[in-house]
This record gives C-alpha cells, structure tokens and sequence, in this order.
C-alpha cells in the first residue's frame, strides 16, 4: 500500500461520533434561543444524526444522554437508528439537573443524594446493556463554590466510593470513561478538575476506568496534547469529547477555536498509537447560534481535516530531525503537514467512499432542514432540560 | 476630628446598591436551583433589599432590571421602597433575552434589531424620568462566536451610533454608565470586551458617559485596581458592580474569592477620590446555591471591611516609604491595613448607628427567612427570565 | 488588474522589518545559550539582517536598540546598511538595563533617574535624526512587585509628563510608538500594561503618538485582531511587533504557536485600512534555541503566509453572508482562505521577484551560516545586555 | 492543652526552610539589580540564613544548589552551618545551566547529554550522603519551544528511564521530591508540567518518591489547595516550594500576592495529616528587587500568619455546617479565621520562645544589613549563575 493510500484507509476508517444533545437547543445562562426544526425527542434526534452520517461517512454513532434521551424501548430506539444507518454509542450520565444535586452527586455530604445519584448511574449501565453500548461517560459537576463550603478530601473519598460502586457493575466489555473539568457550574473546587485526579482515580479503579479528555476542560494555556501522549503512554486515554474554546468551557465546534491546536492533538493520538476504537472520538458541542446539523457536519470535517494532516506528517523526516536537535526543521515538518490543504484529498476520499465530495453542499441540497422545519411543528423542543 | 473619627464618618456614609435580580433564583446554563420564598414580583424584591439595608445601614437603594423588573406604576414602586426605607437606584437595561438579539442587539447587522434594542434603551430613560433613577447601566451580551461570523469594526460603529442615540436622550442629571466584560455569552469576541473599548466610547459620548467595572469581567491576572486608578486619573469612573470570581464571571459574593483584591480596589478608590457618591458601588452577584439574602448582607459586609481597611492604611506613612524607595516598607504598610481585623470597629460603628453589631445574626433571629418561605407561595419566582 | 495579481501586488509591497537584536544572543532568566557565529556588533547585525532581506525579499528595514546598537557615526551606519541593501529602521529605546532603573525609569518616584529616562529617550531621538528613523518605540520595563510599592497613579502622572516632553521633542515627520505590556519584569502592576492605558496617553499626546501590539503582551485570551481593529478604527494603530506565545510573553517566532490568529490579525489589518506604510510591521522575537537567521527567515514567511490568506478573503462572499446573519457561512468563508496552501502562491511570487521560491533553502545553500561561525571567532557575542 | 496551647505547640514546632539562593542576586531575562552586602560564597549565605532563623525562631535549616552552593567539604560546611544555628536542608540539582542542555537534560535526545545529567543528579545524592540531607529536589528545566521539536513521549520515556536510575541510588531515609512547573523556561511543551505527571512518575518510583509543590508553578486559575488535599490523600505530597504570583511563575514573597491562597492550602495541609516533618515546607522565592534578608524574614511571618489562622479554624463548626449544607455557614467559619489578626499571638508565641515580637525591627536593630555591606566588598557576589 502506498503511503496515500495508508492514509486514505485510515480516514475511511475513522469514526466521529456525534451526541444527541447537540442536535437540541443548548445557550448559556443568559439565554437559549430557540431554532426552528429542532428534534422534539430522541427519534427526530437520531434522524437527524444519521443524517449527518449520511453526509460524512464518519459519524456512524450517535452519544446519548440520560435522562433528556430516556425511552421505553431502547430495543427499538436502537432498530431505529440502525434502521437510518447509525448505532447508539456512549450513555452519558445527568447528575446536575435534579433539584437534590445542588450541593453536588456523588460528591454530596447526604448520603442520600449520593445514593441517589448512584442509582442513577447503576440505571445508565442497565441502559447501556440494553442499547449494546460499550461506554459511560461520566461528568460530575460536583464541586463548592466557597471556600470552606464542604470538605474537599472526603469529597475524594465519597467520589472514590460512588466510582467503585458502579465500576463493581460494569459489564464484560463495558467501560466507564471519567471525564475532568477546570471549573463550571462549579467555581470554587470542582471534585474531578484535571487529568491528574481522573488518572488517579481510574488507575485505582482499573483497567476498564478510562481518561476522557474533553478538549474545553482546561485552564488557560494547558497543553492538551501532552495530556493526551501521556494518557496514552499509560494506557489510560479513553476518549475524546471535541469541541473548541476561546476562553472557557465555550462548546464551539471542534477546530473553530485553534485548528492548529486540534492537528497537534490528532498528531499525538495517532503518534501514540491511539487511533483505534479504543479510543472514542466524540463530539460534545452546542451551537447556540448556529444551525445544528451544518455544524456538526463542519465538526465531523473539521476533525478529519486535522486527522488528514497528522497522518500526513513525515514521520521519518520528522524523527531525524528530532534526534539531530535540528529545532527548526523538526517543526518544518510538522508545519509542512499542518500547512497542506488536506480538502481535495477528503474531496476525493468521500467520492471514493460513494459520497459528495462537499457534504456541507449536499446536506443543504438534501432538502432535510427545510423538511424538519416544515414537519417539526408543535411539541417541546429538546433542550438541556429535557 | 480624629483619624478614627473621620475613618468612622466615611463608613457610615457609605452606600452600597443592592441589585434586584440578586433576590431571585439565579443558576448556570446547566441549572437554576430555585429556592423557597424567593420574591415573585418587583415589590417582594424591594421587600427583601430593605431588609438588608435595615441590618446593615449602609444599603439604601435598589437597582432595577428592565423588564424583570417592569410595573405599571414606578411612583407606586419608589413609594413601596420608600416605605420600607430604600430607593430605587440604576436602571439596568436587558438586550440579550429576546428572541432577535441571537446575533446581538444595538451591534446587530440588521438596523431593525438594532432599532428594537434602541428603542428599549430609550425607555429604560423613560423609566428613569418615572423612578428618578440617575444612572442608566448598560450591559451588553453584543458580540459573536466565531471568526468572520460578523465584522468586528462594523459592530463598533453601529455600537457608537446607538450610544450616541440614548446619550442625546439622558436628562440633566442623568448618567450613562457601560460596562465591558471580557467573554461570555459571546466566545469569540465581545463588542464591549474590556476598559479601554468602553472608555473609547464614553469619551466621545461626553461627561454623562461613565465607565463601569464589573469585577468580574477580566481576563485571567488583570490588575483592576490599577484600572480603577486609571478610570478615576481620567475622571471616566462611574461605578462598581461587586462581585468576585475564582475563574470566569463566577459570580460569587464579593470579596469571597480573593479579599485582598477587593482591599486594593478600595484603597484606589479612596486615594484616588472616589469614595464619593459619584462612584456608584453596586453589587451584580448569583446566589446559585446559598440563601440569597444573607449572602447580600454578607457582600455588603464584605464590601465595608474593604473599605476599612483600605481607610486604615497610614497614608503618611506609605508615601514616605514609595518615595524612599524602601519596597518591604511600603509594602508593609500597605499589609498593616490589610491584616487588622476590622469587625470590632464595624460592630462599634453598627452600634453607634443603632444596628445590631452582627447583621447576620440580626437577620436570623428576625424570623424573615422563615416569614417568605411561608407567605411566598404559589406564583412564578423570580429569575433571570422573568 | 485580476484579484490575484492585486493580491500578489500587496505581498510584493510588504515590508518586515527585522529587529537587530534578534540576530544576537537571548535567553531566560534561567540561562542565555551562546550560538557560533552571533554578531559581534551593530555592523554584523546588519549583515545579518541584509541575507534575510536577500532571500525573503520583504524585509528592507533593521530596528536598532539602542544602548545595544550605539555607534559613533550613524551616517556611516545607514550607509553600511544600504550597501547591503537594507535601511535603518525604528529606534528603540532601554530604560530597563541601567541600576538605576531597578523600580522604574520615567515612572521612577525620584526625579533624577526620571531625568536619567528621559535624557537617553531624548538622544534617541537624536539618533533617530541620525538614522532617518521615523519611529521611536517605547516599551517601559517600568511597574511594582508588590501591592503599595508605589503610587499608581502618580506613576501614571510622571509617565504622562515624560512622555509629553519627549514628543515635544520629535521632528516633522517622527513618531512616538508607545507599546503596552501584560506584565514582565514588573510582577504586580505594570505602567502601560494594556491597550487602554497606551491609547489614553496616545490620544492626548497627539498625531504622532501610537499605539504599538505586541502580539506577545496580553493576557490569557484576549481577542488581539480586536484590539486591532478598534486602534485602526480610532486612528492609533502605529505598528506591531510581532512573535508568538502559548503563555506569557514567549516570544517564539510569529505565526509559531497560533498560525490561525495571526491571519485573523492580518484580516483585520487589510480589513482596516492598516496595510500601509503608516503601520509598522516589525518583528521582536527571541531566538534562545534555534538558528537565528533561518528562525528570522521563518517569521518573515509566516507573515507573509498569513497575509496571503488574510488578502484570499472573499470580501463580498463574506459580507454577504455576515448582512445574512448566516453564522456558518460567513466563518466558512474565513476558513476557506484560512485553509488555503498559499506556499505556491508565495513561492511564484518570490520568483516574479527575483528570489527563490524557498529562501530556507536558499539561505543554507548560501554557505553564509559556515561563513560567519568561521570568521566570527572572538570578541564578545551581541546579547541584550550589551 | 487548651486550644490555644495547642495551636501556639504546633507553631512553636514548624519549620520552614530558607533556600540559599534567595540570599544571593536574581532578576529577570530583562535585568539582575545587584544589591550591596549580597553574600558572595555558600558560607556567607548561611551566615546570613542563621540571621532569619535568628529572629524568627521558625527557619531552622537551609537548602542548598549544586553547583552553585559547592563546596570542597561539605562537612566543615555543615558545621559552620550548626555553629550558627542552622542545619544544611535539601539539596537542590541543577540540570539548566549547562550548554549542553539547551535541548533538555534527562529528557534530551541525545544519550550523552542525559548521562551528563544523570551523573549530576547522582552527584547530588553523593553530596546528600556527606551533608545529611534527607531530600533531593529534582525540578527539571526540561521541555520544548515549538511544535514538532522532540517526541513528547519518548521524552516521557526518557525522564521516567533517569528518575529510576536516581532512585535507585537514594539512601533508606533519602527522598526524592519531583517538582512539576507549568511553563518557563521552556514555552511549548514541559516536560513535568502539572502535579499529575509528577505524580504518575513517583507513584512508578516508590515510596521515596513525592511530589513537590510550588505555588507558583500553575495555569492561570488552578485550584492548589485541591492539589495539596489530593497529593496527601494518595500519600504523595512531599513538600512546598513557596513563593507567589500574580501572572506566571513571579516568585514573590509568600503571601504577597494572594495570601488568602496561603491560607486555604495551609488549612488543607493540616486538615490532611501534612503539618508533620514528611511534609518539607521551604521557600523558593527571587527578592529581585526588594532587601534580601528582611524579605525572607517576611516571608517565614507569611507562613507563620497563614498556618496560625489555619490552626485556628473551627473545625468542629466547621464540619457541622458542611454536614448540614450550609454554604454560608461553611464559608464564615473558614473567613473566621482568616480574618483573625493573628499577630499579636504570634508576638506573644514569639516571646515565649524568647524572641523579639518583632523580627523585621529586631533584624533592622541587629545591624547585621549594615555589617554586610561593609564587610562583603570585592570578590563575586553570588547569583543563578554561580
């Protein structure tokens, strides 16, 4: 196989997957606005998710979220989606919405809430068991606002506990990913802040714990995609949720922010050897202005272009020129991938796959926003609330 | 009079405005937790602010949020607030709730848009006439998410012409205060991000133009104090709205995440002459999680040890040290203020006001907590959306 | 003329103007690593800076620091300069290297080290007149390490008065560039520490005060092409100086560490009218580890790279969109040109002009490299200090 | 015991540990301001050490930095140490001022130059043996300054590779403390950048492995006190480099900056078992500008303060309002304390220890500052550089 051609088979293989919530109104605390078409419930949102694969040929999953993705039937919510050609993939747990989780989840001071919140997490497994899932995703917003506010150790000890529980039920080949973040809605202490305390945590847990870097959960400046050949190196990078940020935890589509930044990730994954399912490729964006499934369609490119260049770095080159100290040429090489314009390679690559080579053209062209805007009417949008 | 004396003068004369929306539920753009007895309407809000300025004497007004705090009869609203020993303070505008201001508001490409915000601004003017409100504080969530999504020069024109529109509009004694805010709800960029845009602005405005510092609005590491010095060297210092934060616009009580920030703002007020009712310091905080008025109390609290410290710094004294060029010295002194525990004088001050020493337990024993919870039931509370 | 060729026009026009200290020794606080072959001298300096024109062809003018680069006959300086086909360029001043500048230079509380600041900021100009210089650029070192150090707003009069002297002093066609820094040396406030605080002094100065943006000198995520846009929009957008961070001020080569930035900033100047003569575009960078004229050659091409893109902009496709209030579109149509590959483009340039389309190549196989370490030998390395 | 006995035995038992090169010149990349009287060899910066154990009765031992503290006999060294009063503490290696590594030291790719590394690594163990020390402090300049540079992984590998081979020549009672440092000197990538990569690597080590904290080696926004909590949850935190910081890694004083900081990581020091001798409490801190010795002398009061208030906090009240939720409550029993003026206990502490209340009067009165300048002429002050 040529060298093209290794990197042409490695995007065909490449899977992006997208999550329900995105295709739902999202905002901040100012304000959601609302857009016309929007899914009212899981069904319309999986419809709207095959569409994008539809489009991309790299997004053949879709990420759900309990309770906004709650059904009777997730037999048939499955059929249903395999039916459109995409399968359910990772079930992300909610302890942030109920009234009870004020003060925290699994973190709370009242056993009570912490048992409550672990039913909830034992639930999600039941669900994942249903949907064939492979992954639970956890993000805790746990955390204190005020210092002194509650006791930030045994906070780790009760985390620790409820982690321990659910891992204990966890299938065969059922995986928990644990997600950190720097701060929000937590803004004083936040119980899983960094990378360092979700290893930690997972490292005890074992082998089926898994890291999951969330590309908007750092403080300023933080080189994400050290973490990121770290995790790897110690076996213990589960995944990704995606999406780009300017200051805070922004949720804008992945490589809008800094696509120099998201090559540079990509170029450790794959350097590191985690460009396999092993690692999740997922989406956690809102697009709060933007129409939904262009965006995510953008996303899903915007993450195979950076995949395009890291797999076209010039790894020889690149490896002599690092072992010379040739600073400036090591980063040439580097540079000289990042530089290239990767979209008539992807262009071909899709007409390959038996897809328009311009997928934002074809979805517009499909007729389906102007179609769901129409047949959408009445009922309550999904949303982060429901 | 002595020096204590005049220490004891300034801090029974100063006023800190409460805000009214700081009375209602409040949350993040994951969940507002509502609480019980929160107020339902603008006259419950001005009900619970006059508690807080019954405990502490030193909270007189009231700002008002328009529409959340939109009545019929504004004479009928002072009256109410009068009644019970406060008065109406700011009027603050709202151009981020309604559905056309996805994009922005008086920056918004469509001069309809800005047309519609134009002309809420003119009637929050209108509402100042009714309520004799001086200043009008202008926030605005203008600005966008993405790179190229609008013109960011274009945006500062339309920003000017606007301004322009309601500066004509003010009363002799009225005042436009703007307030910038690094990010949030906009990602990207922010049409009023920081001092310098507003000040810009204000200059050209003319005198009635003021700028105001939210202490939350900065980037990560930025010296407010020295822009308080700044705004008061340039005569451009409208006011404060207090508050304190750990990461982004958290939010938080004043003075919670770093008091000694919110020493070295007030002691650039007081050297720089703006201890004066010229300054407005107003509080703009979320009560996400705590019960909301003692927290206010507490802020105000807050706000009053500040400022006796900062009028405790031996101003002799420093000035000798800066110009000997002695650093630990200077610096010393600077710390001397800060380390003394002011809650005796306050208390003695309280006394000699005809509080109770400690308003917070004032306020416990007064039995209003339990007194709302019980009466305010049924209804919509009050939030950011209402 | 066809859009391409107008486009090839302006990158034919560019000028970059290279500083004379980059060409020598730089470091960290916690060490300076020598390079063979650093110049000795201003003379060698200009050797330098003479092959990065040769192969780049946009790089006509060498910035001079002076104590650094002090000669007695600067005539003979510009003339040395000229045969080798570059100018001189700005003047910049050192008021942070004498002992007597430990807390402070024009802000200084004592009077004779403010005399000390302002007579070698005078003879600077002297040598600006010398030189032909029409810019001298300011960066102050001057601010506190700790809180009450010193006044900061007296520190704000003395910088005023200084300043205003020494623009009394400039010629006809002279300028004050005054730039602004974050923080560095100074640990707790700095005397020109933003945008705002250099524009006010600008303002009041006059025509020939500007505002120069360090592309290094801001806090964690400030939206620079902001700032940019707004001093274009209000006149007092002087010049840059450009190189590139991922914390503080880094100063890695432009267009190193956030490439989609720079051509965001370089948007905004086209966009603003700021591709001009009247903006200065100098680079300021610190070569600590890797060859020092390929890095400068570098920085010159990625400049040139991201201007490129930032001229491919579809204006009218982009309008369009942005008047639609089509969020997608119009960032599609920035990322459009982002994405571009403009090496060719930039490579048949340099050709038109008589270079080689890879001046990295160029420049290596020029044999200047070996030249210099071979003949260098002895003497003292030019370095910041001396 | 009464509680407050209590609290004055654990102050009377602390110990914080002045850093030998603190006593000598530092600067910034800009400029070292040499100060008179500075000491010009490790003898006259133990003389001047045993001054601030002198006067603060809390500063028993003193860190040395090899090479620049090397000596021909570490045992006269040690005595002349103990004759005044002080014992030699940790031994600090330098791996950072050496040409060769300009590319790195144990993580460089060249083998050679980690074997240099190592061997200065293994040096400092030696040395450890002949002063007694217990711990070696590894802070490791080590990292990138561009994308593409070297491997990040395989430097991982590296470093991991070069810890081992150290830890394997420790002594039983010897440590090895692992400091992990955001940025600077390198400015892409780190090679110990955040706790949980120092962490992961002692965890690896063994027992004798722990991680080092110093305060001012984080993002922007970290939450420190959340490390400590954790670092001694797992066992792992082996000591504090303190100092502060307003932007970036400033090395102030020690609650200069933000000592409210201080204080919460004082508190979780205690609340988590830390106030014992496993845990070592030193400086590290660059008195650029300020007099060297009362400096440090304010610094050891900073912590003195910080750990009063901490040992004053009401842990008993404090853990019934966290218990019940009471945010408010919570967070006044914390602010309690903290608002406490804790010197006159520590005068009274100080008395009884047969100290002067007063350190910095009593030092100024000592005539020690004027003894140096007079007596310490000619020969080479000491610095970062020797």
């Amino acid at each position: 196989m040529t060298e093209l051609a290794a990197v042409k088979a490695a995007l065909k293989s490449q899977a992006v997957e997208t999550p329900s919530w995105a295709y739902g109104n999202s905002g901040t605390r100012f304000k959601v606005f609302a857009q016309p078409g929007v899914p009212r419930d899981p069904w319309e949102k999986l419809a709207d998710a095959a569409k994008v694969h539809e489009f991309t040929g790299v997004a053949p999953t879709v990420a759900l979220h309990i309770p906004w993705d709650k059904v009777d039937d997730y037999a048939a919510l499955a059929k249903y989606a395999e039916e459109r050609g995409v399968k359910l993939g990772a079930i992300n747990s909610n302890t942030f919405q109920d009234d009870a989780y004020k003060l925290g989840s699994i973190c709370h001071a009242d056993p009570a809430v912490r048992r409550k919140a672990l039913d909830h997490l034992l639930e999600c497994v039941d669900i994942m068991d249903a949907t064939g899932s492979r992954d639970l995703k956890l993000w805790f917003a746990d955390g204190t606002n005020y210092p002194g506010q509650d006791d930030l150790r045994e906070r780790q000890d009760r985390l620790a506990e409820g982690l321990s529980e659910v891992y204990r039920r966890l299938g065969e080949n059922q995986r928990m990913l644990l997600e950190y973040k720097f701060f929000e809605p937590a803004f004083y202490s936040t119980d899983v802040p960094d990378w360092g305390t979700a290893y930690a945590h997972c490292l005890k847990l074992g082998e089926k714990a898994q890291v999951v870097v969330d590309t908007g959960h750092h403080a300023p400046g933080t080189n994400i995609e050290f973490i990121v050949a770290t995790l790897l190196r110690e076996g213990k990078l589960g995944g990704f949720d995606f999406n780009s940020r300017f200051y805070a935890d922004d949720d804008l589509m992945v490589g809008a922010a800094d696509p120099f930044q998201l090559f540079r990730i990509m170029y450790e994954v794959i350097r590191g050897g985690g460009f396999t399912p092993s690692v999740a490729f997922m989406l956690d964006q809102c697009h709060n202005i933007e129409a939904k499934i262009p965006a995510i369609i953008r996303s899903v490119m915007n993450v195979q272009e950076a995949t395009a260049k890291a797999l076209l770095v010039d790894r020889e080159a690149l490896d002599a020129a690092q072992r010379s100290g040739d600073v400036l040429e090591a980063n040439a090489v580097i540079m000289d991938a990042y530089n290239t314009d990767v979209r008539p390679l992807l262009g071909s690559l899709r007409e390959e796959m038996g897809l328009d080579p311009d997928p934002m053209a074809a979805y517009r062209r499909s007729g389906w926003a102007e179609k769901i805007v129409a047949e959408r009417v009445g009922g309550q949008q999904a949303g982060w609330g429901a």
